[in-house]
């Protein structure tokens, strides 16, 4: 029996390479669960492959600039010339079913989310060490030089933001960090805030 | 890879009749965990069937009241002519092992420990229903009805202290409980308050 109907908003984030993506793709694997992911509008093209409001729902950059003025994102991001935003209404309808909306984003975009949404739970997912981030970092492909020390110079600075996330996840082990990620849902639905509400109704009743 | 090595005080409290005992038998029947009983010290005589150290720690009246003086209790209570405490040294100890220390209580010594141990994880574990409750409490025994009425009288007191704990948890099915309780364990290791400590200095080490 849950004390907390609605869905969480989980902001799962962390320093660049460190495997955000892995822990996500993991976390959606595991037996039952209500996680559901959210959908980014974007203004770039749509794909051949792609399928509108599955992959994204697609708009025109008019479109889009006219929501972010009136506040219908929980974050926005500009990449090479295309915008790219997580859907307010989209997510709250999600966590009004009861789902869990996870967001696996930069932590550029993590912090519009806290700041939005103050409840959402955020997690930052870290490697055992730095040095096991830097042989991931350069192993990724084929990428000059200069380009792996920017990589590695961004890392360190995200390194750093740790203290702005309600939990840090070390990716170990890609199941263990999802487990914990599982047991951090749990526990914020259990977490009196969240439940009390419904608690208080329960005793008046019966 | 834990990041927060010391071990959690963990309070299991809850109004009277709630079945406090069982969930945390259930907890302590779970595979792998580390979790630890506190030994409570107690100024009673000691029954033949029981063994110093394990049942209780047995100490004089004048020992045990000199300790509450001295502030080495966690929380202490009197019950029928008889003193019991938690004493905090031993508790510092296994906590310091890395072992969760967990205490069942009633709900005046829970808010004793929270004074003592701010940083301990308070856990209300609460009836599927006042109804559930008060059938528990008239099932119990062969009670006198004055006797089971002081008692509905009690839990319906307690029952408004949610408020005061981390966490509310159900007690609808028993291995449910200790499955919450056991994730509410989890999640607060991975608390960004109690892991940033050892994660900056990974960070800086390698």
């Amino acid at each position: 029996m849950k004390l907390n109907d609605r869905g969480l908003l989980v902001v799962i984030s962390g320093p660049s390479g460190v495997g955000k993506g892995t822990v996500r793709r993991a976390l959606f694997n595991m037996p039952n669960h209500n996680l559901v992911y959210s959908v980014s509008m974007t203004t770039r093209e749509k794909r051949p492959n792609e399928i509108e409001g599955v992959d994204y729902y697609f708009v025109s950059k008019e479109t889009f600039l006219e929501r972010k003025q009136n506040g219908k994102f929980l974050e926005t991001a500009e990449f090479v010339g295309n915008y790219y935003g997580t859907p307010l209404d989209k997510v709250n309808e999600q966590l009004d079913l009861g789902n869990e909306v996870v967001l696996e984003i930069e932590v550029d975009g993590a912090q519009q989310v806290k700041k939005k949404v103050p409840d959402c739970v955020m997690i930052f997912i870290v490697p055992p060490g730095k040095k096991a981030l830097y042989d991931r970092l350069k192993r990724r492909g084929t990428e000059s030089e200069p380009i792996i020390a920017e990589r590695i110079a961004k890392a360190n600075r995200e390194f750093k933001l740790a203290h702005l996330y309600d939990y840090i996840v070390v990716n170990d082990e890609v199941h263990n960090a999802a487990d914990r990620i599982m047991a951090i849902i749990r526990a914020e639905h259990a977490k009196t805030e969240r439940s009390i509400h419904k608690y208080m109704e329960m005793i008046e009743e019966n």
